[in-house]
């Protein structure tokens, strides 16, 4: 490790300055950079940096003009002092950026302002007023905040230390940074010594001050995290997940690359969180790589960095939006501003992969230094290459050996994706939902079944402060929000978060090599203690069907007769069922009292004598069905959320459900399609009506499940599923119907004709 | 009059085809062609031409392929029978084109050999087995359908008619053209002799095909109706629209040219229905100028037909989506191919003006004709200006005296518009809505106050054949589904379509000749036996607040003391009230019996102290508020239909209503604003919080009242409406607090700023 840090600014984006200034030659170069590196910065052949330069350049002279505003610290998210100082961060390590490039000396007068506005206010400050936080902070409601200010103002500090005068340099360092990263680990002991994203802002935070100010003993707390934390083991944070994580020894930077990451680069919280953290490890891991190269970070942990933003990639729709598990808002997609900084500087520095480039395309900036500018470069040379979504299984936990998440595609670059995501990951920690072998369906515009997501409106005062909201808690986590099955009306691991983490369910097989047959299964032991839950989906494309058929074969074995629900939050509107049903006309009540059914208000109800029930339903322009497998004293409902929802919360989008009542082994089966669309500007329906006609359940012993699924055009597809023996090469017989049926490996998916 | 008809398509289509013939010289000219006008006819620098050519011939032989598919009549709309044989006007319709152009003549058999089979089936077709229409067709379950059907035939018959053989064109006509045209004429005088759109396309129908067969008692019969009709006047169509309307004498095309529309082309079912009624306007009048030069159709009623296509583009939104007022299904826009032959009509026929040419590029396709020809080429040319939307007032009624349609936007080309659309309209017949003084606010990017439109899934099989769903009736055409005053939870006009078809509102003012203070004012009398309903609405755009206000004034005059509803259908998310409000959290129930109420889940109900009621909402991206002024006793109700819809037939969109009981003259002032935005991929709130603090009527009598609205930065607007005299230049003196307020016309709108 090198003595003589040198910080990764002044390495990085005074080298720049140094040419740009040569190129506008009538802004002088700052005198005290002539020991610097000078290479090549032109960015004439670099058109989305020039185009990011002129943004931000717009954007940070009009926060100028309103001059410095560092409130007192009063406001939860969404309210005027947490924006303001928030906004701040943001513009300051914009206007070092822009001091770097530009040379002009009022973006760095501007910073230097601010600090001493705020190296002003600091050392009076008391614990913000708001106290709602596990771990509250100074400047922000929470220590995390404060952390995210500490990371960019870091940086910003950096692009202007040469610059600075020693005593200015001193003044801020003794008022506001190393007493800043001070509370944010040895007085914040909670918040800096977990394995959580949390803790990866704070370590960030003061690694990065740390090397700015080329203090050892800051760079060593954050790479190792503090000896002695003192936590209590049973304490947990506001979203109800433990601190302190059973076992766990070590703390610090480095021990979050180690433990945060399942060893594939998958984020056990999901890739909402993932993008959250990426900016700590990505930006904290650069500085790193180039101050301390004997460290060697980028190859840590087998390029676990690297990894992790392909995970990152991986884990979004077709549009590029995250997929929603655990708590998540919906929406926010690879074009946020984590993302920007994780694909440019993963493609600058873990191997210039041009499919990287069509996604910075559509970001449409890029970041404001080395790494930014070769992704626009080459971007103006045409080396861009289509992002390609592939089927992929993760494993989750650090030891991979927690589960993990399944996504099936079909599709491509040329045609319509439908996607599948099967999640029997570890729980996630205080972000964790119970949604165990629960999955969502994507297609190429939108959500096709949902995952609920957080109930949460982030930054939006009006909405709690911007926070979780109770109803996260009390519906959204809730396994009744997901399409899983729900024993007895009550959550998996019944709610709790400790048991949720001390499991995780288990990957049975994978297989997408045949994209016409692609299939992901898991189990799930201890969910409830008296079921195993075995659930098998398969993605089956086929030129019969204008989109490829979901099969999902849900088996539960247990011998105590329980209730069991299976969900499926289907989006659009219902058009039709193929069953009778009742409505509730003139009053509604709720579904349950706890476990998340205290939200559901029960619609309708109904039953089917035929063995099957169909609902086909209108969404996003599209026609879909759903056909299960039923039983006559199956209890088929209509259900919405909203109910104990005192402040309107919730969405209210429907949900079927499939009841079954006193059973002991049974096997939900069902079939999802997309088989026409309709506009209502043409107002001609195309292909309204479902494909599949029947599925049933015609085998089904500890050993073996066999589902059949007739289509209207007289095709019969028979699956086998071997539940005891996942071996590949595994050949497996049985009689079936006084007929041999014989395959090799866990699952046969095979065509046949009416008889 | 000519005697010697030469029908359109021989003339127009045929001279094309004479060229094009020319130009692939492969392909022979059809020997009976010689006598044809041949004009150039060259697309190759009319490249929407070439690609619309490509795509239909695409698609024809695709259809040529599955070969002639001439079912027996069985099903409702959306089912396969009414689907294959609607598909197949249009395809023949598009077959006759192709053979027009490219000569080629798998086209001609194709259109020949369907005839052929439809001419075997009809002599012998019964009435559809549905019976479900007051008339039902043959071909289709209502006779609408079969007139479609008898439209795009003559079409395709015209283009055939020269290459088929004597003894062809006798066996079609005799056995198919003529029964048909009697069947839905003479047969059906209900349905062939109303001022409506359907009796629109009947005359069109049996006009086009007795222009192609040259068959004069044909032509008058369309052109000037049945003489005894002896319909029954209590007789009432399946919307329950009569179907004779009092003192009307006259049926016919040219009744319906005289009676549909208003002097400047509004079309009192709406834009909706004036789309549809377009074609059959349109293409029967093009066969008219042509055939029937003398009848001079264009110029006819001062160029109707040229108003009420300008009237259908200014009815719609942003995006060009048509104002769902009264019977509409949402989403329908000027992209729909009826819009396409209004727009190159349009441009060929009536003045060739450039904006046109920007929808047609939005439309993406022409008509293949020489009026498509000539919009494409002039799109090749760069003649294209941009569509400019723009305030505009509409009348109501054949004499412009029933009311009207008040459209108020801001913004224009470059900046973001908002639209306001106030309707004061006649009732809309069987399509109209009890929705008197109601209105509806547009955005650039969707709805922000909505208008339910219809409950209905047009040609969706599964929601009641496609037909309007019993929930129209009961809930979407009725009062409490718009945004305007409910006396005593009872419809405008007691729900009665009589009653209401009686009478219609009084435009009181329009003012659009300021861009930053707009303004739209009408009158009901008649709704209510003893309320007059007084309604004015402001658009004020003004540099203080990021987007224009909306100020609602709406004045009941009554000694009757009553119940007041006023419902704001707000698009989004309640994110938070200034108010408190109590929720049904554990059951819900109905608001009301009848009259739409028995719709309406009763979710939460609250009240004010402080004489306001603001609500925040959140809905595409942007944050809006709706800020009322209130009485402490006013019930302040979240409702949400879905109550008594057995079969999930209605949307769940939230409504706020305002509760005023026991009332007598009463004012409802409220001011509604779009003031922030919030992307789930920033997660950074703009501007969350309303700019309107307070809304309040200090002053009101018969002659005037005063509202002032005051913003948070000390703005205070002073409105002071005239309600007796409208007059322009009529000057007006009130002493308000012991002020004297002066002003000139009906309205005065003032800024002042607090004391």
């Amino acid at each position: 490790m090198s003595k003589n840090y040198i910080n990764i600014y002044t390495l990085l984006l005074c080298s720049l300055m140094a040419l740009s200034c040569q190129a506008q030659k009538n802004i002088p170069l700052d005198k005290t950079k002539s020991e610097v590196k000078q290479v090549v910065f032109d960015y004439t052949n670099a058109s989305l940096f020039a185009q990011t330069l002129d943004d931000i350049r717009t954007e940070v002279d009009s926060e100028i003009k309103l001059g410095v505003q560092v409130p007192v610290p009063k406001d939860m998210a969404g309210g005027y002092s947490h924006e303001r100082h928030k906004r701040n961060f943001f513009i300051l390590q914009k206007a070092g950026s822009l001091f770097q490039i530009t040379c002009d000396e009022k973006y760095a007068r501007y910073i230097r302002n601010n600090f001493a506005a705020y190296a002003k206010m600091y050392p009076s400050l008391p614990l913000h007023p708001t106290d709602r936080s596990y771990a509250t902070g100074k400047i922000f409601w929470q220590c995390l905040n404060d952390a995210n200010w500490l990371v960019y103002c870091s940086q910003a500090y950096s692009s202007i230390y040469e610059w600075l005068s020693e005593r200015e340099r001193e003044l801020f360092e003794s008022q506001l940074f190393r007493p800043m990263a001070d509370f944010l680990s040895v007085e914040n002991p909670r918040f800096f010594n977990r394995i959580h994203n949390h803790s990866t802002w704070a370590n960030a935070a003061v690694g990065m001050i740390g090397l700015v100010m080329q203090d050892e003993e800051l760079i060593q707390r954050a790479l190792y995290g503090l000896e002695n934390d003192g936590i209590d083991p049973s304490i947990v944070d506001n979203d109800g997940g433990y601190i302190k994580i059973e076992g766990q020894r070590r703390a610090g930077f480095l021990a979050q690359l180690d433990l945060s990451f399942s060893p594939d680069g998958h984020f056990t919280e999901g890739p909402y969180y993932l993008r959250y953290a990426m900016t700590p490890f990505l930006l904290f891991s650069k500085s790193l790589s180039i101050n301390m190269p004997d460290l060697d970070i980028y190859n840590y942990r087998d390029n676990i960095l690297k990894k992790a933003v392909y995970a990152l990639l991986y884990e979004t729709d077709a549009k590029g939006q995250f997929f929603p598990i655990n708590d998540a808002q919906k929406g926010m997609s690879w074009s946020s501003r984590e993302v920007v900084s994780a694909v440019d500087i993963a493609y600058s520095d873990f191997g210039q992969d041009p499919m990287l480039l069509s996604i910075a395309k559509i970001q449409g900036r890029v970041l404001l230094d080395e790494a930014g500018l070769k992704v626009a470069q080459d971007i103006d040379k045409g080396l861009v290459k289509p992002f390609v979504h592939k089927s992929i299984a993760f494993v989750d936990g650090a030891d991979g050996k927690k589960g993990g998440l399944g996504i099936l595609r079909t599709g491509g670059e040329d045609s319509k994706e439908i996607c599948l995501v099967m999640k029997y990951a570890a729980h996630g920690m205080g972000h964790g939902h119970f949604d165990k072998l629960s999955y969502s369906l994507y297609d190429q515009d939108s959500e096709v079944i949902q995952d609920y997501g957080a109930a949460r409106w982030v930054n939006i005062d009006q909405k709690g402060g911007g926070r979780y909201l109770p109803e996260n808690q009390t519906f959204a986590k809730q396994s009744v929000a997901h399409n899983t099955v729900v024993v007895n009306q009550r959550s998996h691991y019944d709610g709790k978060v400790k048991s949720a983490d001390e499991h995780s369910p288990e990957m049975y097989f994978f297989s997408a090599d045949n994209q016409k047959i692609q299939s992901v299964s898991a189990i799930e032991y201890h969910a409830y203690p008296n079921h195993d839950m075995h659930r098998t989906m398969i993605l089956l494309k086929d030129d019969k069907y204008p989109n490829p058929l979901l099969i999902d074969i849900f088996k539960v074995v247990t011998s105590e007769p329980s209730t069991y629900d299976l969900p499926l939050w289907f989006m659009g509107h219902l058009l039709s069922t193929n069953f009778n049903y009742s409505s509730e006309t003139t009053s509604l009540s709720v579904l349950g009292v706890d476990h998340g059914y205290q939200h559901l208000w029960k619609e309708a109800s109904g039953s089917s004598d035929s063995g099957q029930a169909q609902i086909t339903w209108f969404g996003n322009g599209k026609f879909y069905s759903a056909t299960s497998s039923v039983q006559p004293t199956d209890e088929l409902i209509f259900a919405r959320p909203g109910a104990n929802d005192p402040n309107f919360n919730l969405r209210h989008d429907p949900v079927f459900m499939l009841r079954r009542k006193q059973a002991t082994n049974t096997v939900f089966a069902s079939v999802i399609e997309s088989h026409g669309t309709y506009s209502p500007v043409a107002e001609i329906p195309i292909n309204p009506f479902s494909d599949v006609k029947r599925i049933e359940v015609i085998y089904d012993s500890d050993a073996y499940t066999v589902v059949e699924v007739s289509d209207r055009s007289e095709g019969v597809w028979q699956i086998a599923i071997s539940n005891l023996d996942a071996g590949k090469d595994k050949k497996h017989q049985m009689n079936i119907d006084h007929k041999v049926l014989q395959w090799t490996g866990p699952i046969s998916v095979n065509l046949t004709t009416e008889q």
